[in-house]
């Protein structure tokens, strides 16, 4: 059991993932944008820099980002990405590299990714891969990215058949999660984050549940007196697995909660119908039931999980053209953790406890696709 | 110094690379393509595999490959790729991406390169990205690649700006060097890899340089009780500098002895125009006569060195055509351990020794690049 020390609001916290010589802090707190310079700065990161961005985030943070830099003597260059999943794709990779040949990027310089989780995983990618790996920096402006994608060093792009089925291991030098950029988030792509914060709940700290379970409703009003502590405990929740499993050989694996049905959805509906949290929830109610068929998760946690998923405005079920069971279960078997075409699942025997690799007869899976439909 | 103990020729020889988890062995012999699929399973890799080979290789070898692959139960998916330096792109690798999806390739398949340097870099860096990284075995078939590309990890692609801008670290499991396999392999490709071969010499191993001094005419007609030997201690000497220094971050930078120059002549020429092993051999005389300037290496050693690449039948100078001196300080400029716009040399104060990191002055460069124009 986790303790919650780290719950109660305050200025500035720093997490940090522990691996080693790839250590590094994650920063959270409001306006620490104009501090991102001092700390690439401290780091010892080398002079020049390219910062990636889209053309949603750019023009709203860009500037100050930009600037923190520069006043430090930093030499950067901006690169502007379309924004949406469908930019995490092998095109838009090559335009970044083409980018960085024609600044004569060098081995020192480094690559800032300023944006929600398709501009870190697209970003991270072109870091992990351009000469061989170059230093970056993750500047997560979404509630999704500054508690999941931004940490751990899971970076990738899309196939058309299927989400992240190519990228990389390689761990940014430094994340700095500024609350204040969550102000200018859709309110549904804002939710979708909150999918992701009640996972760090159900597999691994059942004080946090509980605590999510009181507060949502100033959580959905961004309430940052709440905002705070729960992205620092988000954070912390997922240093800690990756600290001990930073190549997915086994435990890590439980971050894939409500993941396998989740994926699947988003890949069977196109990308960018459904937002990755959005799927996820629906993947979660579906995880929870399984492990009440399975591992024996109590029907009152199904229903607490349910709740809570629920109150934070997210989706519970799936709409009837996208309950597809054969389409469904078809995308799963492609999904990267499935091996000999077989799927394995996260389940869970009690709130704030995972357990993975766990197996689920296909009819079981089937059968609660079908439940998850909403009636027309 | 090194000894020459396995200087002597035998029947099969294995050199290990030692890098803790990483370790693999590099089995060194003739007619081993087919105890491929012996060695795989020896290795616990998975059942299902991608050949990876190009269209100039795929029918010399690659029937006996998959044949020792699928008596062994190895479930086998064969990709052929062009041949040549222009197939070390982006498009390629995003084709190969599609076919891995086709075929429903898992974390626990493997991939095979069957071919020269080119398809090892692309395999290997399609393996290093596909499901955030695959397993991969590379089966060399030039000399170049069996004395060179097919150890160390390195992998990875050319943009039209550079060489080997885009790629990862990713050390194969297993490396099988079937010396068989050069006996297909055009005079001036064999010829290429010598220069690699030499280069060891120079930059490691006086004893190993004596010896191809005295048996060049054997290695150049291909003599297997003189291939056999010296094959594996080039091996062993990569293995040893890459063993020291798995991520290029200081001592690796040795094996660049020559290839500053040299990288710079491919990209300023067309890929393709210049074999890499040809073009290092002209880098290599300028690195020698550089290193006569700076750290006093004797002229009697710039004239052995200038020697033995003569007699393995590879250039020593540039074609008017090719010494546009700006032309090549500027594609330097763009090598990727350059540092500040600054190029660094690899240079030796006697045969056997090499330092890294060197400055050499712009101007001095450009004397030396114009001392190898030939006269017309």
């Amino acid at each position: 059991m986790v303790t919650m020390r780290c719950m109660t609001p305050k200025r500035m916290q720093t997490v940090k993932v522990s691996l080693g010589p790839r250590s590094y802090p994650i920063h959270i707190g409001v306006g620490l944008l104009k501090r991102i310079g001092a700390w690439c700065e401290e780091t010892g990161l080398g002079r020049r820099c390219v910062v990636i961005s889209d053309r949603r985030v750019a023009p709203l943070y860009g500037h100050t980002v930009l600037r923190s830099l520069r006043e430090r003597g930093f030499e950067v260059v901006p690169i502007t990405v379309p924004s949406g999943e469908s930019t995490k794709c092998l095109d838009v990779v090559g335009h970044c590299y083409r980018k960085l040949a024609a600044h004569r990027i060098e081995r020192s310089s480094f690559v800032v990714a300023l944006g929600g989780g398709v501009v870190g995983d697209l970003a991270g990618f072109v870091a992990a891969t351009y000469l061989r790996g170059l230093a970056y920096v993750q500047v997560p402006t979404t509630l999704l990215a500054q508690v999941d994608s931004s940490v751990g060093g899971k970076v990738g792009i899309n196939l058309k058949e299927a989400k992240n089925l190519v990228g990389a291991f390689h761990q940014p030098r430094l994340v700095v999660c500024d609350l204040a950029t969550l102000a200018t988030l859709p309110a549904r792509e804002y939710r979708s984050g909150l999918a992701e914060v009640i996972k760090y709940g159900i597999i691994r700290d059942a004080t946090l549940f509980a605590l999510l379970e009181r507060r949502m409703g100033a959580l959905v009003r961004r309430d940052r007196a709440w905002l705070g502590p729960v992205v620092a405990r988000s954070c912390a929740i997922k240093a800690q697995v990756v600290g001990k499993d930073e190549l997915e050989g086994g435990p890590r694996a439980i971050l894939n909660y409500g993941h396998t049905l989740g994926h699947a959805i988003e890949a069977t509906s196109g990308y960018g119908t459904w937002l990755h949290g959005e799927a996820v929830a629906v993947g979660m109610i579906a995880a929870a039931r399984l492990s009440r068929e399975r591992v024996g998760l109590p029907e009152a946690s199904v229903e607490r999980i349910h709740g809570l998923v629920a109150s934070a405005g997210l989706p519970t079920g799936l709409p009837p053209k996208a309950a597809n069971a054969d389409r469904l279960l078809r995308a799963m078997a492609l999904d990267k953790k499935a091996a000999g075409g077989e799927v394995r699942f996260v389940l869970n025997r009690r709130i704030g406890q995972a357990i993975y690799g766990q197996r689920v007869p296909t009819e079981l899976v089937r059968q609660e696709i079908t439940r998850l439909t909403w009636l027309p």
